[in-house]
């Protein structure tokens, strides 16, 4: 990559972060009468749907508070971080006080789901939160969030099992990889703390041992989603289905510690070993693009839509081979960067109405044109403008670094 | 349609029924060892997963016995019949009497659902049997399901909520359709006995009139899938979200029952009514075929792939086209019968393989090459070959006309 080059992409995601999906998400998600953020909206910003994703009022308080903490201390940035986190105080919690999925617009309990991803975003938004306002109330309650996260995902039996787990046990990889960036933010915010009898650092290590041990299968070429309780192949529909975006998101988790460990040579053989095994499961070789879902045996996929080509695991590639090449300075990783850059690039902005479109057909046609739903948030792609921009930011600042 | 086009129709029909669907699933799908039907197919019929559907065993039931009680007695389909029903006894229940969605190939438990629609799919298969076998226990199990049926879908608090009904009340279409098709099939076989404290024909009435004062809405001029408890338009994605291909499925039940009752005038209007209306909805008029979701004020559906056209739909409006023409002579269902027929038969079946293929793009190209899965097996495409062939049939033979 040249000099130029870097200094267009950095350009490319700055300006499409502050110019164009920030103020996308102020002027069309904010609730002004209830406060919060408001996610499902058409491709012009009206809002489509007033429903509410607890996912949505977390994901969006750490967006703007780690943009307070890492780009400038913008008013309207930190208004908004305070209303999605207020909103989540108020609204988010179920008389158990594990969290919701979704609530009205004015807050009224709508689903309660059996996992507790609403607390990983949560605990990583309260921690970001934390560090911008000082409250030691907010740091507290990322503790709390995280220590109910790792107790529900990793206490056999406290989540209820969806397959009955005495004819088949098996585990995911999502749990993993969450403990392991929600640590991370925890750790970069407040420090490496104690959560659940552990540090940051420590429940980091456990998962990529994990990962490693487990999920990682070098003989088959791929990571895997599911696996029996020693990391057997589950050989049924479930057990075969890649997700190559999610590995690939995992893949920079993994890289991210190894930055941030003065480039531990362990995991980066690692996270790169997952990135090269899984942009040759995901990358689609007829038509450009990450695929969403893949078999690790070349059969059918159950998701009949598996061929889809979604926003955000274009993101998590695009970091993913970012920091590769950063980090090792492979031209490989610089091409395959490119490759998915300027695929992304290519379909999935609005040039109309700003933003990107979410889903998209197999050749990049779009599929739904909404904006945002319970998923699609702020997340995805300012995260990864904001990581990817910040990576390429060869000034030092008195803003740091993705931590 | 002419007397030659109603003989080729009625010609490939039956052929399709007799030379190729049921004849693809006796070979692929019957567990040898096991007993039961596998339903996850690849497509030249190769078992995918070996994971047994509890669905899929009362509708293979089903059919194998209705073939055996309307076409002729061959043992190969009695004792496909016998094989799926007796895994279903076996391996079916789960420790509160509950059918499971799901067990292992050799019968261990899976997954519960929260719904009740594996008893639905048991109690018609277990009328069937009942007639074809002359089996007491079969009749007696056929009202012991379609009775849990009844108490879990309209006993207020017996099914957990998805979504919190002190919030946002709803109900759904699908288990007023479902009473209805299953009433209709124990009446067929079994006469019109009572369960859970009404007749057959009670609960069809009942079920027919929420449907038509809550659900069906000629000013928006649709049939809604989740309304409120009064019947009111639920304003969010769920509540907007219309299932063409359902509704049409509905709006056949209902025109069954107007021919079952000879030509009830109400039932046929309103029948006639639904299918106007979402034919309209769900037709795609670009590239034709069925579109699997569209919402109801035009606004984008939640789900990415709602574009895309299913066998299942197709299938479904060819019997409610089929049926409106044989009941009220109108060329207009004829016209529409011609082009779902034409397109759903230039696009899903597999010349190669045998079978139809299950999920298109929109513009007809295959997405995903299986056969089968745990929702698409012997049902669907069958039943529509053997009701259409039936209605066709003008004959008068000793084999009866649907019932």
């Amino acid at each position: 990559m040249t000099l130029t080059q870097i200094t267009e992409l950095r350009t490319c995601y700055r300006t499409g972060l502050l110019d164009d999906t920030i103020p996308f998400w102020l002027r069309h998600g904010q609730d002004r009468d209830f406060g919060g953020f408001i996610s499902c909206l058409g491709e012009d910003g009206t809002v489509i749907d007033t429903d509410k994703s607890i996912w949505a009022q977390g994901r969006t308080a750490w967006m703007f508070s780690t943009l307070c903490n890492t780009v400038e201390r913008r008013p309207e940035w930190q208004a908004a971080a305070q209303s999605a986190l207020e909103f989540l105080r108020r609204h988010g919690r179920g008389p158990d006080g594990k969290l919701y999925f979704t609530v009205t617009r004015e807050g009224a309990p709508l689903r309660m789901r059996r996992y507790v991803y609403s607390e990983s975003f949560a605990a990583i938004a309260s921690a970001a939160y934390a560090k911008l306002s000082g409250e030691g109330r907010a740091a507290e309650e990322a503790v709390a969030y995280f220590a109910t996260y790792l107790r529900h995902s990793f206490t056999p039996g406290v989540m209820p099992a969806k397959t009955d787990a005495s004819t088949r046990p098996m585990k995911g990889l999502a749990p993993l990889m969450i403990a392991i960036v929600t640590a991370q933010e925890l750790r970069a915010n407040l420090g490496d703390i104690m959560v659940q009898g552990a540090s940051c650092t420590a429940w980091i290590d456990r998962a990529i041992a994990e990962i490693a041990r487990d999920f990682y299968k070098p003989d088959l070429g791929a990571l895997l989603e599911l696996v029996g309780p020693r990391g057997e192949l589950i050989d049924h529909f479930d057990g075969r289905t890649l997700n190559p975006g999610h590995a690939l998101e995992c893949a920079w988790f993994i890289l991210h510690e190894a930055r941030h460990r003065g480039h531990d040579p362990r995991l980066l053989q690692l996270g790169l070993a997952i990135l090269d095994v899984m942009w040759n499961r995901g990358w689609d070789q007829e038509h450009g693009g990450i695929l969403y879902h893949t078999d690790v045996k070349g059969l059918p996929v159950a998701e009949y839509w598996a061929d889809m080509k979604f926003w955000w695991p274009h993101n998590e590639a695009e970091i993913a081979c970012l920091l590769a090449w950063t980090l090792t300075g492979n031209p490989k990783y610089a091409n395959w960067h490119a490759l998915v850059h300027e695929w992304a690039h290519r379909y999935f902005p609005d040039p109309a109405h700003g933003e990107w479109f979410g889903y998209l057909h197999r050749d990049g046609r779009i599929s739904t044109r909404l904006k945002g739903n319970l998923w699609k948030s702020v997340f995805h792609l300012p995260r990864m403008q904001w990581y990817c921009w910040r990576l390429l930011d060869p000034t030092p600042t008195a803003a740091p670094q993705p931590a």
